[in-house]
Formats: C-alpha cells, sequence, structure tokens
C-alpha cells in the first residue's frame, strides 16, 4: 500500500451538497454553515454555485454569500460557475478560485447543462479567459467520469480528453466526478494512473460519491495510484438533481478520520468537523449519512 | 492491486445481525429469512447462535430454528456455540458446522462472557474435542482483533497467539473480527499479511463492521494481502450487545456488488441479496444501513 503523506480535502458541502438537499435554506443559515467549516482547519471551501437561481434556488443569493461569511485567513473560498456571466459574479463577489464543470457523457451534460460536451467546453475556455483576467485560477470537474447514470460505462479515452483540454485551456486542477456513486477501486486505481500518466500539470482531484458505500474503498485506491487531493461534503450532505438515485458525497469527516488512521496528514480536525456535520443536520432537519459522527458523544 | 478470483462469501446475519437487534423475532421469520438467504446463491450461512436465551433472548429458539428451515443443497449452515453444552444442541439440532468465539481484549471477553481468554480457550478445546467426535468441521472468531471498546488498541501479537491456539485446536478457519469497527486499511494489511504467514493452515476469514464506513476499504485491503474469505451481514443487520458503539456487519449486498464490480466472483446473485435485505427490513421493522439497495427500483 503507497500512501501519500499528506492529502488536500475540498469542502464542497456547501455548494454540491446543499445543491442537491430538497430544503432551501435561508442565506444565514449558509452562512453559518461556511463559518463553522472554516473552523476546522480546512484550506479549501467551495461555497457557492453561480448559477441562475431558478436553475437551481438552492443555490440562490451565492453573492451575498460570500460576501457575508467570515473569511478566516488561509482558506481558499471557491465558487462553482456555469458560464461567463456566472464567472463575472463569482469574481466580483470576491471568491478566492473558480471550479467549472463539463460531464463526460452527452446526456448527462445535457441534461445538467442543455448542451454538448464540446459547447461546454467551449464555455469553459471564455471562462479561463475572463478568470485569468482576474488572475485567479480554475479548476475544471468532470462528472460521470466513472459512469453515468443514462448511458451507463463511460469511456476513460474522453475522460482523458476532457481533462486534456481543461489542462490546456489552463485549468489548476481536474476533479474527476463519480456523480452516481458507481465506480469501483479497481476502475479508479487505472483512471487516477491514466490521469497522472497522460495529463501532468494540473492537480488532480477525485469526488467521490458514495452511493453504493464505495467512497472511502475508492478514495484508498486513488492514494495507492497516487492521487493526492479529495472532495468531500460534511456529514455527507449533496447527491445530484440530474443524477437519478445518486446520493451525497463522500462524508468529509468520514474520510478524514479514514486518513488519519492510516496515517495521511490532512491538517483537518476531525471532531471539529464532525461538529460541522451536527450543524449541518440542524440546519437540514434530517440525519444525514455520515458513520463517524454517530460514534461520538454528543454534549 | 492484487485480487483473488473468486472469495467465500460467510452470511452472518440471522446470528450476529440479529442478536443486536432491539427486537426479538418470533421463529417463524427466522427461518423466513434463513430460507430467502438460501436462495441467494450464498454457500455458508450462520443460522442460529446456541447461547442461554437468557443471556441473548434475541438467539432463543436456536434448535427450532434449524429443524424449521429448509436446507438447500450445497449450503453449510453454522451454529455459534459458548460452551460444550451449546456445542451438543447444535450437533443435535443437525447443524453443518460449529463457530466459537474468543476475544483479543480480556475486558471485551470478560463483558461478552464473564471469563478469561484463557478460559474461553480451554472452553474452545472442550468443544473442539465434541465437534471432532461428531464429525463436523469448526471454526474460531477473535472479536476485537483491531480495537477493543474497552482497552483501546489491541496488541496484534495477542491476535496471532490466540489464532495460532486455535489453529492448534484444530479450527478449520479463523475470523478476525473487528467487532466496534475501528479497523482501517493500513492495520487490516499488516494483520493480515501477518496471520497468513505466521498462522498457515486454517482458513483465514475476515468479519468487518462498517461502524465508521471503513468496511469495504478494509476489504479491499484484506484481499490485496491474501484474504480469500470474508463475512457479512444481510443488509448491514447487526452490532454487538457488549459493545457500546458499535452498529452493523458490513452489509454482505454492499460487498457482493464491489466484488463483483472489481471483478471477484462470489457465486451470490447480489439482486435476490438485496430482496432478503429487504426482508429483513420488514421484520426488524427499520430500515439498514447497506447502500446498495436504495439504489435499486423495489417493484
Amino acid at each position: 500500500m503507497e500512501l501519500p503523506e499528506s492529502v488536500t480535502i475540498t469542502e464542497v458541502g456547501p455548494r454540491d451538497g446543499l445543491q442537491n438537499e430538497a430544503r432551501i435554506l435561508p442565506l444565514e443559515r449558509k452562512i453559518e454553515l461556511i463559518d463553522k467549516l472554516s473552523q476546522t482547519g480546512l484550506k479549501r471551501i467551495e461555497a457557492a454555485s453561480f448559477v441562475h437561481p431558478k436553475a437551481i434556488p438552492q443555490m440562490a443569493n451565492a453573492i451575498e454569500v460570500m460576501k457575508g461569511i467570515t473569511r478566516a485567513p488561509g482558506i481558499t473560498y471557491i465558487g462553482l460557475v456555469p458560464n461567463e456571466r456566472g464567472a463575472r459574479d463569482a469574481i466580483g463577489s470576491g471568491v478566492d478560485e473558480i471550479a467549472t464543470i463539463a460531464s463526460a457523457s452527452e446526456a448527462h451534460n445535457k441534461a445538467n447543462v442543455n448542451r454538448t460536451i464540446a459547447e461546454t467546453l467551449e464555455g469553459i475556455r471564455d471562462v479561463a479567459t475572463i478568470v485569468d483576467e482576474a488572475g485567479l485560477r480554475w479548476s475544471g470537474y468532470i462528472s460521470t467520469a466513472f459512469g453515468c447514470p443514462y448511458e451507463g460505462e463511460v469511456d476513460p479515452d474522453v475522460v482523458i480528453e476532457i481533462a486534456s483540454k481543461l489542462r490546456d485551456y489552463g485549468a489548476s486542477a481536474i476533479s474527476l466526478g463519480d456523480t452516481i456513486g458507481i465506480g469501483n477501486p479497481r476502475q479508479v486505481e487505472a483512471l487516477v494512473a491514466r490521469c497522472l500518466d497522460e495529463v501532468s500539470g494540473p492537480e488532480l482531484r477525485l469526488h467521490f460519491h458514495d452511493t453504493r458505500g464505495l467512497a472511502l474503498a475508492n478514495v484508498m485506491a486513488a492514494m495507492n495510484a497516487g492521487a493526492k487531493a479529495f472532495d468531500g461534503s460534511v456529514g455527507g450532505a449533496g447527491g445530484c438533481p440530474y443524477a437519478p438515485g445518486a446520493s451525497g458525497n463522500v462524508a468529509t469527516e468520514d474520510m478524514v478520520h479514514m486518513l488519519h488512521a492510516v496515517g495521511v496528514e490532512t491538517g483537518v480536525d476531525v471532531d471539529r468537523l464532525a461538529e460541522a456535520a451536527w450543524l449541518a443536520e440542524e440546519i437540514l432537519e434530517r440525519e444525514l449519512d455520515g458513520r463517524y459522527k454517530r460514534t461520538l458523544d454528543r454534549d
């Protein structure tokens, strides 16, 4: 088992988590959750999505969220953007970094943004120009990188091709998304190895959903293949509104607990993260899937 | 990643699963669940525990359970026994194989059976004599092999020592139990490698609880170290009545789904197993933690 000394965690709960919750949160509760996450040792928090509120009402008030949070020093606050308008809003709101998104399957990309993959990539290139001018870094998610709810298997060649384009456009990082939690450790090991080999330059991140309980096994497999950056959602909140049967991202605190247990540093305080997961449960008024928090006494 | 072509699954839901459920099931429902499991392709089912019903009321009617089930050809039905009386009852009831149990930590062994580990091992030796005379095989569980709810860390040397004694007494298999789901992939890899190296002879099984969501990652790590046999509990039912904070075993259907996904054969029909998990939920009147079943349409 080859493991890195440390990995970087990107907390995506306030974005990928909240956007698929049935409950639409008031502005102040989103801010409260992000502020709580800022006290856990996390260095990267995806705080908002600058989509049109008609498309994803859960993500309304993105600008106000960014203006309202109490920024902790050393934390990169990230905003997801669907297009140039979103990029301008995000930059204007003060985000430190931009995230873009494309799917590795046409059907999912169509469902997600009603465009072809090629059109989406062209849009990302335009966004990249704006972000470059603002002097910020940007990353690219590749959704359905391990399987699609509509098309089934996804060709790894397509994933590599999209990743290469994102690299060519200047992405500082690429996050391979297992949107519907269908990836398995053998597949993850193979795709991570290929990406690191064929798409050098951008940092490779892995973004696992835990639909079939495989997320932590996939994190181990990805590390064994050389990956050093992972996305998680506090408590395991989230999913994908356009991916039937998808459940939340891997619970960040479960992942951090495992990483520490196997001797991989994250810089995150797992018990503070569990407290943030409890806050998320309180705000969302439902029990979240994360396991680690259930083992703690809650004072 | 070094994976075996196939692994053997032992379904322990009717025993380790049910014994920790708050609900005490009527005889006919236990039989119904075992009969359902017998139609899934599973070749090994731990069907009952021959403990005193005052100790674990959930396990009452063990003899009647064994008499009442419809045996499917080729399936080994196993009974857990705490002592010689239990062994005689189990053999008389028609079990095909006996399971015994000792803990790797004194405090857990004391809480579990109110004896020292040494006394428990002497008892297992006496049970072994009876089982040998009956011409049956027997296995030994080692509970808390990866950590103890009372003592914390467990010395791997103690696990190896107990495993060696069980081997010397004639165990056909040894199942290392992560009773409280505290083991991690690095630890699992190391202990499996040591066991296979130092305790050759009996088959090595791994028995993971999923308390912190690590069970499937641990299965992968164990296979990578050479293990080829795993215990699971349908739906993820179960736990340990004497281990605070423990939750159920890994859901057998989640494990089977993962094994098939990575190309390891089990001989089990994962969708029939999911149907058995739904039956378990119906009988237990609660949702079980297994993830795979949630991705299926239930007709």
